[in-house]
């Protein structure tokens, strides 16, 4: 078994209203940030995945943010993956 | 003025404890994912931005993290930017 860093970037799927990034654009425009557009807020993840190859490591990060990590009706999520030397 | 979409990653700074992956890692444990370890959740924030180049974009895109996005004091933050076409 070898030791792999997954890196997962989890994002709201575009159509779906960004309440929080909305709230923090209006934030940022008020303090004067008037060039700041469209901000988005999603998740960012690490964690750490012992398996036997970068293919099953994937594999099995994908399986666990379908059921746990994201929520698959109104997110897309997007993994990487690295060997930890 | 060019357009440049900014991707900022924000992670709680080592030693502070993430209660939130804690608890995620927990749950992923208790549903069978024992190989998964040290989970960590940070942000991930997409915004648009008009600047006159890549440098002032990611100074700017800085300065807005300093002051509203992140909070410098418990957590880092990791600016990418890249021309919109």
């Amino acid at each position: 078994m070898e030791k792999y860093q997954a890196s997962i970037k989890i994002m709201l799927k575009h159509g779906i209203l960004d309440v929080q990034g909305k709230t923090v654009e209006n934030s940022l425009h008020s303090i004067g940030f008037d060039t700041l557009q469209n901000v988005r807020i999603g998740k960012f993840v690490q964690l750490e995945v012992a398996a036997e190859s970068p293919e099953k490591a994937s594999e099995l990060v994908g399986s666990a943010c379908e059921k746990l990590i994201a929520n698959p009706i109104i997110e897309n999520y997007e993994i990487q993956i690295e060997k930890i030397k």
